[in-house]
């Protein structure tokens, strides 16, 4: 599925390809070499979690930053693993939370190692993205250890948000906004900008990138929303209507409300109570008509332009750029 | 009940719950200005978490520490409050994970909230305690959070043994004696260890403090661990014989279990399944009879001993190093 449209999409696409597995490859040691600190009791469960793959989307956004604002070699990697470290330890608390069985295509850590095991796992992966942070404690490192802090804490604020959202019958879509930017932007904008500062880039450069991350964050939230609804479960590993059963506000829904008399009257009472299959079908058919996929993205389309103007307000490497430029339409473009 | 024999104790008694009282209201209202930085959806569980009280030992050993080391004035503020942050948040996933109804006689946080809300209440502590101490990076309090982060790890690594060691029928003194070290030795030390840190210490009394706060702990828990089977319910504020239910492996418990053929031969089948009240307390007798009760304090008074050592191998300034003193014979002595 194409979610946000391009005409560049098939060269940057096949670019940012590149970028991400170059991130992949130049983090996944890295990242190996830090869990080698946790204490053995907790590894396999971590390293079984970590060899589930995943996108390194925000790697690559701090490396490929940290080379935008002109860093020579491996200043950026530190701030690479430290943020999929974060990342990491969301997945694994947010698949407790949200009771989800599998993240893909294989069990989540909950369900093979049990509650408690998952909730240390998490801890042990936010504590060591500071302790590699601050074991060589130069001015950019702590202060991307303090960028990264804050940002931590506007994510758990945006899946705070998320939840008490979750009970409840209505929400603006500026609400729903104001969530996913802290569920999604904050730490895409914390990977952009740390990159930045481990490059001991100027300030508006520093500023420039953070924004372009935010707006990418939105974007990227909005596309996983649509699919969250309207993906193919054989490739986003996630069952059939997954955030409708687990009554998600997440934007098309939001968008929905706000048409108010446009919707059937019994929309409403369907975001609260457990669904059957058909209804689950039902629920999808009438946010399609009602034009709230096309509007979320659009929303995703507009908070890319966003991101990608950032890009154009500071002096950059034109290479690394591109990159970025690229990342960006390939994590709005994905089916996964 | 007097866990720990002390000849000073009535005096030093008094003199630690009066540094305890004053490090409560000097830590208090920071950790309230703190606590404002997070989300409004987390905020209310999070009060009425804190609500609760505790003992605030952690911040008293900042406090005290800094002031030993030569901090003037509130050097030591930020120190006490990040302990204090990770202390609780530790509190409230344990909680979470050993099932945990009640704590200071109200209801856990994931007893009221759910566990989504506890999950990451604690994450929003955890993260905090970097916020509180990067938002001005000077040397020391960048050190503090290196630090901070270090003992984390080394309390989550110890929180994590003690898990797998609640599924096995058998442990040996050192392993548990080197999990308790990581579970409480390594908070404890970083507590004291940091108080030095932040009022710009030199390295020996930095090391000095820190070895005073690792003694420290693992005597601390040996008292947990007594308390923990024979401790007074409506004194602790936990079930009778909680420890034993949980098939905690604690102290008396490894110590027991070194005796070997002394126990009969029905004890250690009582260690893995579930125990009707009659049990408990034939555990519990059993254990006193076998001497694991006895010994375990002993243990808990040779590190006070060990703990006390430390306080003398560098000059401190003489008022809080005996403030120092009397909190360590003080949190020995406790019963609850």
């Amino acid at each position: 599925m194409t979610a946000i449209s391009s005409p560049a999409r098939r060269d940057s696409a096949l670019t940012a390809t590149e970028s991400l597995a170059q991130a992949r490859s130049v983090a996944t040691p890295a990242i190996d070499a830090a869990v080698l600190r946790l204490c053995p009791t907790l590894r396999p469960a971590v390293c079984d979690h970590l060899a589930g793959g995943g996108k390194f989307v925000r790697a690559g956004l701090v490396l490929a930053s940290a080379a935008a604002a002109g860093a020579d070699g491996r200043a950026g990697v530190v701030g690479a693993v430290a943020i999929e470290l974060v990342h990491n330890f969301s997945l694994i608390h947010d698949d407790i939370i949200d009771g989800d069985l599998e993240r893909r295509h294989r069990p989540t850590l909950w369900a093979a190692h049990g509650v408690g095991h998952a909730i240390i796992a998490g801890d042990a992966l936010a504590t060591l993205a500071f302790q590699v942070l601050l074991e060589e404690p130069t001015v950019e490192r702590v202060r991307a250890a303090g960028r990264l802090a804050e940002a931590t804490q506007e994510m758990i604020a945006g899946q705070a948000e998320d939840m008490a959202l979750e009970l409840r019958a209505c929400l603006s879509v500026e609400e729903c906004l104001h969530m996913e930017a802290g569920k999604t932007g904050a730490l895409l904008s914390c990977a952009t900008g740390i990159g930045a500062i481990l490059a001991g880039a100027p300030e508006p450069t520093i500023e420039a990138l953070s924004d372009f991350g935010r707006h990418l964050g939105i974007a990227f939230q909005a596309v996983d929303d649509v699919l969250g609804i309207w993906g193919e479960p054989s490739v986003t590993g996630k069952p059939v209507g997954n955030d409708l059963r687990q009554h998600k506000k997440s934007l098309p829904i939001a968008i929905a409300l706000a048409r108010g008399a446009a919707l059937p009257s019994g929309f409403e009472s369907m975001l609260e109570r457990e669904l059957t299959e058909a209804e689950v079908a039902k629920a999808t058919l009438l946010l399609e008509q009602c034009g709230a996929r096309q509007e979320t993205l659009a929303i995703g389309e507009l908070q890319l332009r966003a991101a990608l103007a950032a890009l154009e307000r500071v002096p950059l490497s034109p290479g690394p750029r591109a990159e970025l430029a690229a990342i960006a339409r390939y994590v709005t473009e994905r089916d996964r």
